[in-house]
């Protein structure tokens, strides 16, 4: 079958997912994605030129300003040119399609797409239709896939863990609604993490979960005993809203991550979350803030690895 | 009678219309433009560093997402500062009068205005006003002009058509509201195409519009027969509720270009559209995507076209 | 006490507020940014590389274009890359603390935030919390200070009276509401100017504003008898619609600056606003646009403030 995601010659074309990128290349920028760490500690001018005279396009069908912003400034880093599209006010309003919206874009020399869009599918879409000298990177699908989010969370946990061969994973919390959630697990499993877990009330898991190769505990003690790595997943306040929680109280005292039930898990375990945080509904501030979180270098790193996406997509040949 | 657009000199000061634009101006940008055009393809790098150290400010008191963006990556290749100021939801919000407003902008040290209004004249007005190291270009004002629109269009027919002085060419659709169509008929006028056409309903041209210069078609299979250039016009959603049309339906029936009432055009006919473009209203998607079709180079085109005015513009002389 | 703008050095640190600014350091920066007034009037390319490869993030909680838009220009001028963050409509809404939002954004390694916020105290509260290599700058803060606006302000009048010792200065207007006023208070106390004056009408006057070191008047003619500097404050439209005003006609009567109350003032009295301007209510059309104004000259000085502001806080060692 192919890949969307690669070229011919095997190299990343596009990243669209987690889901399908092979072992060598999800290394790869995790490996340049190092690079780039060290040059936002040691220089004076971090900027580098890698992405000189071209332009990145941040063409956001959904609002997210932190999404966007970590985009453009791993771009501009790279000294590309940088254009906000902010398309759910604009040009879809004025009853232009999705992929005309996208050729137009295409036609203005853009060498590079950050898309977010609500829809899962859309960057695959997108991918699929544009010349072959421009790259897509997917900023999030609906409820399909985050990769870059992914990929700073394998790049976190191999800064702290160094292997993966060796982890217990677990992530917790509304995994039915989160395209984060998918690309960890996907990125866990192509790194070869052995026992990943997900954590939480039935009606927030996805049936056939299972199938994506973990194993659900809907018990916190009994989850977190012995991981090495805990994922928080942000609960959505339009959630809590419908019928699938009963109050964020109710859902702090299950699902919430506190010191007490952190405690079930290794004694050097890390801590993560996407953000934004909740902070009182699906963590507890003492553990956000506490020794465990590595929650704020996730966000650090956050803008290595999307260097590295972006260097690696525009050093590929035509 | 002083041309608001030149200086003493007979240079191109301000772009605020098509209308009264010498035609070896005229000429200047379309072949300013070619030049353009080559740094596209050719080079690695695509930035030349024309514009490095002044400031670009795209002023749209309208919103416009898509007509910022081309201006910002014209900007950015000639290596300008840009910035970008929505108008409409800050100070004339505040009471400040639209010279204030400009006067402010213009003691900040700004080099280009590119200025998009609601209201017919807007740019003329401010270009009007603000010191003479200032240059402003209308990037649309009310149903008056929108002449960077008209010049990638003429950029566009001289591209596939060579001469302008063999050409019959019909323009199509809501004339008018259209600025579109008021600066594509002084331009095509000036560089000496010998016929123009507009096809539309009465109740969608303006009074008099024969005094323009152009031919009246009322019928589409007339005003399209043996034409070279077909330009398509944009019909606004807000026109289709009002009065003045049926339907969409029947507006599709009656001037939709269609395969059908394309076939009355010459065989090498092409056609053009400035986007965003209504699907099934003004023109059949087969039509949008045919041979015919050179909406997307129309697109490419108008990046080149808009740095050869700001260039032009930067070039003169106080 | 500790003061929260300086570092252990005692060199600036933060700009957080006029109030406690060393008189060296104020004067250091109107020094500095004089620097580049002559640049910005004498170079072709004004850019300078100060502040190249740091990134400048505005980040306003509260919407302001023209605000936005001068520091943008500023840390351009400086070479900076800037990214524009409007917080107000993202990750609050989402939940997240203010506190948190920050410590993102500090993680992406920012170099200096520009920060305006609602809520008084805000700049102060992000500064306290940021690592020691990030700088703060305070953009207007709910009704405690404004500090470039009144650093841009004293450049204006050292600009035109070249000292402060000999000068009678006027406030005038809605003292009450005003970040600006305090923010003017300060700075002209600090620069030697012996004699300060509050005019407005009772309740647009904080209680005990005495307590500043001000004279205070109700009456226009009297409060502006034998002054240098007029300093009009702008009339919030939002105050006018409160109980505090009986109708912008009367308080224009009362309190509007025409050019028979300015005859009041010394004949080479300059006339001084920060916009943007509510003519006919806080000030007559041909006072705002007559020989004693200098209203857009600050703009220009503006700049030139925000960017010795910049430069200084860069140059300050960890």
């Amino acid at each position: 079958m192919n890949n969307p995601q690669l070229n011919k010659h095997g190299e990343l074309q596009h990243l669209l997912s987690t889901e399908g990128l092979p072992l060598p290349i999800l290394r790869g920028i995790l490996d340049k994605a190092a690079s780039f760490v060290d040059i936002g500690d040691r220089l004076e001018i971090r900027n580098v030129p890698l992405l000189k005279g071209k332009s990145v396009f941040n063409v956001f069908f959904e609002n997210s300003t932190r999404t966007r912003t970590t985009f453009e400034i791993a771009a501009k880093r790279l000294s590309a040119d940088v254009v906000n599209l902010n398309i759910g006010s604009s040009s879809t309003s004025k009853g232009e399609t999705l992929l005309d919206t996208v050729d137009n874009l295409c036609a203005m020399h853009a060498d590079m797409f950050v898309v977010r869009h609500s829809q899962s599918g859309a960057a695959h879409f997108i991918a699929r239709h544009v010349a072959p000298e421009i790259h897509v990177i997917n900023a999030g699908d609906g409820r399909h896939a985050h990769p870059t989010q992914a990929l700073l969370d394998m790049f976190t946990i191999r800064h702290y863990k160094k292997e993966f061969h060796n982890l217990r994973v677990a992530i917790v919390g509304d995994v039915l609604h989160s395209r984060v959630a998918r690309s960890q697990i996907h990125a866990l499993t192509t790194l070869g993490v052995p026992e990943v877990r997900v954590i939480a009330p039935k009606t927030l898991l996805p049936t056939l979960v299972e199938n994506l190769g973990v194993q659900v505990y809907h018990d916190m003690s009994q989850g977190l005993r012995d991981v090495d790595v805990v994922l928080m997943l942000r609960l959505q306040n339009e959630r809590m809203q419908g019928a699938a929680l009963p109050s964020a109280q109710e859902y702090f005292k299950y699902y919430g991550l506190t010191e007490e039930k952190l405690a079930c898990a290794k004694p050097d375990a890390i801590v993560m979350h996407p953000g934004p945080m909740n902070r009182g509904i699906e963590i507890e501030s003492s553990v956000a803030d506490g020794k465990h979180s590595v929650i704020l270098p996730q966000v650090t790193f956050g803008i290595a690895v999307r260097m590295a996406v972006m260097s690696m997509l525009a050093g590929v040949k035509v």
